[in-house]
């Protein structure tokens, strides 16, 4: 096998994204994946909404949420240019929506701290956000709107990422990794499940819930675990009761396509790789889904789908070097995969190239404070 | 095209079981359909349970069910043995099951009607029916148990039931049927989709929801619709959280297969043809399989199916003659084709063969007074 400059373990929106943007800055690059595509980033809604939730302690992640959205028209338009193809991205606001007084509580907190990010978004009283969201139920409380919000269509991202990937010559190994290489403290390659040696000295490891399965690394060196969510898909019907923006309850998501689909999420579920939907799940979104529109109910029922999240012990991503010289991690982004593909493409990107890491992504090092053993 | 003794149109449960037992007496038979063994019987859960409903006006029809009910055992023994297959027929006898004092009133009315037709049913107090039937939730209140109640597998009994009619010469023609032909007050064949024509001078129609629609009758000579119904089925999971019993609630039912699958029945919905599987059915019969079945929510999720009952005006099936010489109805059956399928085959097998109708299925006349034009 040749010697390559860079190797990209996993092919999901994150090892697609790194691989395109430093291709495209000349780097030689290789992609490992049994199933280039697939993996969490096709289950993921794809709802590009950096803030619609009030955490405390992770300010650093909702500033790289908004700074990775800011630069989600651009990326689009450029991916969209090379590959010719469609990504699905619109720009269709989201709508926060209170059922009752403890919701509203939970969205004045929201709102603040959106204020605070400097974000433009409007409180909206029960008739104004019914007046923007006309199929929501007649009991909403209120709401938030937040008109810069958009989405994309992650099957459909995935494919032009794999098409402008290989318009940049990047190369495919279809087959999974059984370990890296690790020689003298340095990345010398990888070994493939199939028994093939790839020579490289850097390794760019975007295996999601899968990185910290790799082998050849010590125990535990990647902190990532598989955190189970199940979406639904409903299929167009009346249109009238489908929402128009991105929805977001506290309990569920929607995120509605352009063609009349409506996705429904997700289950945030600690099972392990436990691989099935259940009854419950299904019976929960539907619930959460009619509580807030009550004329869902009339949509056609379409499929019930499960994929992993990488999950974190502090919920941000693991982005930069380790503490193995030319292993460098782009991993652990849990619920926020898809949005943070642009920056995270980026500034790995700038870090293959400059050695360095860029200053905004210094908090999510690898070697950071929570990521330390226990 | 030969002549046939009987054409049958409609492969499913019911057109299947005719044509068995009329070829096995002798006639010469010709099943038309365009798929055999799909359809409705092939969506039906398959509950054996003659009586968990009480209705006012339906005694009949609750005597031919269990008429039905206890032909069961030995006509399963028969075509298992006939076609050496297994139709996954078994006793696991009926709860019924009350989540409150209104649904005890309920069965107190259901009971009283079982004792009537002298069925052997007991009532039972809340700690009585858990330990009849354990995964039931604990605010159960109270049921009823049926032990000589039974079930079937549809998928299965249609398969042994088109390999029992080959086995006994029935020819089958794959094709819809535009038309029955009539001259002068008689039938004289039929017309197929594909202008196929077949000469008899009796035909059997059981095309189930479609039967209303033949060509070649006066409008509204068969008075059925279709009922769309839908179904839910959980796939194997934690073997305690499931039933063991048919269970009927008073909003649903459940019907646990032997591997561990679990079926859940059934909406009743007039919406004529719509194929589609809905979020507000899948989501209903969930939460009503849940409030009786609490752990329910543990299993995995199937599939939804859609299938549509022939309903007809006073709810009983149409069995006999017409004021057409020659054609025979034997559709209508709603609810309970499944169950009805030893007693229709067996008597219009009769009839075929005497030319008059058993005693028995007199009161089903497709010429009966609620079947009378308004």
């Amino acid at each position: 096998m040749p010697h390559d400059d860079v190797v990209v373990v996993g092919a999901g929106a994150i090892g697609l994204g790194i691989a395109w943007r430093s291709a495209t800055r000349g780097a030689s690059v290789t992609v490992v994946d049994p199933a280039p595509g697939s993996g969490a980033s096709s289950v993921a809604p794809g709802m590009l909404a950096p803030v619609t939730e009030f955490h405390h302690g992770e300010y650093e992640l909702f500033e790289l949420n908004l700074v990775s959205s800011k630069m989600f028209p651009a990326w689009i338009a450029e991916l969209e240019s090379v590959s010719g193809m469609s990504t699905g991205y619109r720009r269709c606001g989201t709508v926060m929506a209170a059922r009752d007084a403890d919701d509203m509580i939970s969205l004045r907190e929201t709102f603040a701290f959106q204020q605070r990010l400097g974000m433009r978004s409007e409180m909206a009283r029960s008739a104004e956000v019914r007046g923007i969201e006309p199929a929501l139920g007649p009991n909403t409380r209120g709401g938030i709107h937040v008109p810069g919000d958009h989405q994309v269509e992650p099957v459909a991202l995935l494919a032009a990422l794999l098409s402008a990937c290989e318009d940049r010559g990047v190369r495919f190994v279809r087959s999974g990794v059984s370990g890296i290489l690790v020689e003298r403290g340095k990345v010398a390659g990888l070994s493939t499940a199939e028994g093939e040696r790839i020579t490289c000295d850097r390794v760019v490891l975007a295996a999601g819930a899968r990185s910290g399965m790799i082998g050849g690394l010590p125990p535990g060196f990647v902190k990532v675990r598989p955190v189970k969510g199940q979406v639904v898909e409903l299929l167009p019907g009346d249109e009238s009761v489908c929402p128009t923006h991105n929805v977001r309850g506290l309990d569920v998501y929607l995120v509605p396509r352009q063609d009349g689909r409506l996705v429904v999420g997700a289950t945030v579920e600690e099972k392990g790789w436990d691989p099935h939907p259940t009854a419950g799940a299904v019976h929960d979104l539907l619930r959460y889904a009619y509580e807030l529109f009550p004329g869902v109910t009339e949509m056609r029922f379409g499929e019930v789908r499960v994929g992993f999240r990488p999950g974190t012990p502090d919920n941000a991503p693991l982005l930069g070097p380790t503490d193995i010289e030319g292993l460098i991690l782009a991993t652990g982004h849990y619920r926020n995969g898809i949005l943070l593909t642009p920056v995270t493409a980026d500034r790995i990107a700038t870090l293959l190239e400059t050695g360095s890491s860029p200053e905004d992504i210094t908090a999510f090092s690898p070697t950071r404070k929570t990521m330390k053993r226990s």
